[in-house]
């Protein structure tokens, strides 16, 4: 077996056996494989396609590629959730306290921001102090003893996929729902949650534009998820206009606690509607028992504590959680205003890349983000707006022209709207 | 324009521009896209195909990444014959003294062998102190003096070729047909003939195993030539089984010899065939007058004479042209007998791979060739044969087993024989 061979075949469009997906997965990892052959096989698979069956089988030797640690002894199922990414979009920050908080345990791995897209780790640094870079041992014991963590995953969990990740990057092989399901679940694979929630994205703002394609997606990271033994559900939604009403990391931060106060808006809804849902896959109760739960730690204030309380742990400044004075926005603001009258609509990739424009995110891996720079919304996209009408504010360095002026033109006002659902779709793992 | 906007746009089958191809030609040959760029562009192109005129434009673009010599003042028209690569095939040998006795001056730039496949600076090499490595001016002086010369091309002449095909020789992507053309033609277009012909090669032995497959490939190469005003035309020709009765570098010096001095066989059909049909291109006469002049110069000895004048003028000994002991055989000869009765199939590429066990061929790029080692074949594909009739001798060093085994699997005798035309095609210039 060969390498060369095993690119052959799927070049061929044939499906390739376990045997073979593992080789090449080794060799990936060895550094047996070159850059280049990993390329071709990238774009043989993108273009060829995989099996089910292949697509796991890749994923779990793509999750057994790294350090494999037994799975820790932490009393009661563990839950996490993934997004394949948005802009404005919390529901991370909202549902680990709420899951926490009734008693559904959240070992959460998350990544940071990279592109028009938000990170969680980029928005929990906005905690004065607070740690993302936990040891596996401080995670594991975090989980157990507050119920939740939230960190990176560290450099040796999947290094097939980071070194595959890296080569797709360059050579536009990133949008092969395969290598997408595959690199997602990889990383959840060698995690030791029990129970997931996959939110797949559409829409302008997603990487992949059609709802169909997104449930291809879906279903196909469900089926790998359920080929390994875990409880995989996922949520089709949709990414059209940013999900929350701010972008930017202290603004989302701020808006996500204002949620946790029970403010009711499109992130609201959508965090709750996964609290839900994997409440009661967790816990394998009722949906409408996990869903009086879950709104019951809102309106308790006990999700809203035990955020604190993850805070502190990671060693953040817990007192942002209740004085937003510690989650400084920049000065400058520069006001949006609606240019004509009719239907508004904001595009979350315009807006993801002004945000990025502002210093707000990063360009490539490893830039720095500035915290306070954001965009927070004063209309939502569909609504009926006035010419004049404030839709958002800016706040920003000055000098920002560039930013601000790519803000403004992710409003746009016509004389119609079709709104595409916010949930299009929910894969059940049962189905 | 971006490296990876062009791979993302033929991924997504895209007829791309000639600005878009030659930005990533120059990309090539000046090292900003990388390997795994290099990789993934194959793997799209292979998969989704060229338009023939994406094709001419990244032959063009290839041929021009290098130094660019002008046209030298050579007094006639140029010719050179290039085979996609076959086993047993000396027409070079034979076609260009042929040529160059009747006036038509040969500017011929041939390959070394590698895998199963022989090469012609490889046989040229048979000639003790013969030198491949004209400098271009060297070259071009002597296909004025002497009416033709052979030799490698620079490493500096096509660079951009020489690394993309070091790219898909790991990656699985040579046999693409517009990938093809444009390496073999962008090498074309890079020297000064202005009459070509190509030996394009089906069968069992060659790159492209289907007749159909190779006339597209045949088409597209003569399409190319015509779209850069050369004089292009295209012989689609049968490689299943060896073309000659030996194999082997000295083995195939001493047959073309031969040809020159009568020998009639399908190596001298078709070699003489290519002579007709280029020495009608490149003067402009009819294909009677072409072959009555190349038949006379092979029935007067002039052909021959020829070839001892190319030898000398590229220092090597010309003696050997009189006298085949100065082309030695291994002493150690073993004997391939039929061991049933029946119709002979003689696998080319089973020969092709004997050889190289023998020593007689490469593995890869810089292997050392031994020239005495060979398989000299007494019988012919399609004969009928009957159990203990010699088939062929091989000449080897001592312990030279596995190499013997292989070319003994490479004679099977069965109840039938359904012969493929050695010239299935021929496709005109100026079709």
């Amino acid at each position: 077996m060969t390498v060369y061979d095993i690119i052959d075949a799927k070049k061929r469009g044939l499906a390739l056996s376990p045997e073979q997906i593992e080789y090449f997965v080794r060799a990936v990892a060895d550094g047996t494989a070159s850059d280049a052959q990993i390329a071709a096989f990238c774009m043989a698979v993108l273009l060829r396609g995989m099996t089910d069956e292949e697509c796991f089988r890749l994923t779990a030797a793509m999750a057994e590629s790294g350090e494999v640690r037994p799975r820790p002894r932490i009393t009661g199922i563990c839950a996490d959730k993934h997004s394949t990414g948005g802009v404005s979009d919390s529901t991370t920050l909202v549902l680990v306290p709420v899951l926490a908080s009734v008693g559904v345990k959240c070992a959460k791995y998350s990544g940071r921001g990279l592109g028009h897209t938000g990170g969680t780790l980029d928005k929990l640094e906005s905690f004065p102090g607070f740690r993302v870079d936990l040891s596996p041992e401080e995670f594991e014991a975090q989980v157990e003893s507050v119920g939740a963590a939230i960190a990176g995953q560290t450099e040796s969990t999947v290094p097939a996929d980071k070194r595959m990740y890296a080569v797709r990057d360059v050579t536009a092989t990133v949008d092969s729902i395969p290598l997408i399901a595959s690199s997602v679940m990889s990383k959840k694979l060698a995690s030791f949650a029990d129970a997931i929630l996959l939110d797949v994205k559409y829409g302008d703002g997603a990487f992949v534009r059609s709802p169909e394609e997104a449930e291809k997606l879906a279903r196909l990271m469900v089926s790998v998820g359920r080929s390994a033994g875990r409880k995989v559900c996922a949520a089709v939604t949709c990414m059209d206009s940013p999900l929350g009403d701010s972008v930017g990391c202290n603004a989302e931060v701020r808006e996500a606690i204002e949620v946790l106060k029970g403010k009711k808006n499109a992130l609201a809804r959508l965090s709750l509607f996964h609290c839900r849902k994997l409440c009661a896959l967790a816990l394998g109760i009722s949906e409408e028992e996990a869903q009086r739960r879950t709104e019951e730690a809102v309106a308790s204030g006990a999700a809203l504590r035990k955020l604190a309380e993850i805070v502190a742990a990671q060693g953040g400044d817990a007192r942002a959680v209740y004085d937003e004075t510690l989650l400084p926005l920049a000065e400058e603001v520069r006001e949006i205003r609606a240019e004509r009258g009719g239907y508004l609509h904001v595009s979350a990739l315009g807006l993801g890349k002004a945000n990025v424009l502002l210093g707000g995110g990063r360009r490539r891996a490893g830039d720095a983000v500035d915290h306070a720079v954001g965009i927070l919304l004063q209309r939502r996209a569909g609504e009926k707006v006035r010419e004049g009408d404030l839709l958002a504010r800016v706040h920003c360095r000055s000098g920002a022209e560039e930013g601000v002026a790519a803000a403004k033109a992710a409003f746009t006002v016509s004389d119609a709207f079709e709104p595409r659902p916010l949930i299009y779709e929910f894969i059940d793992w049962e189905e």
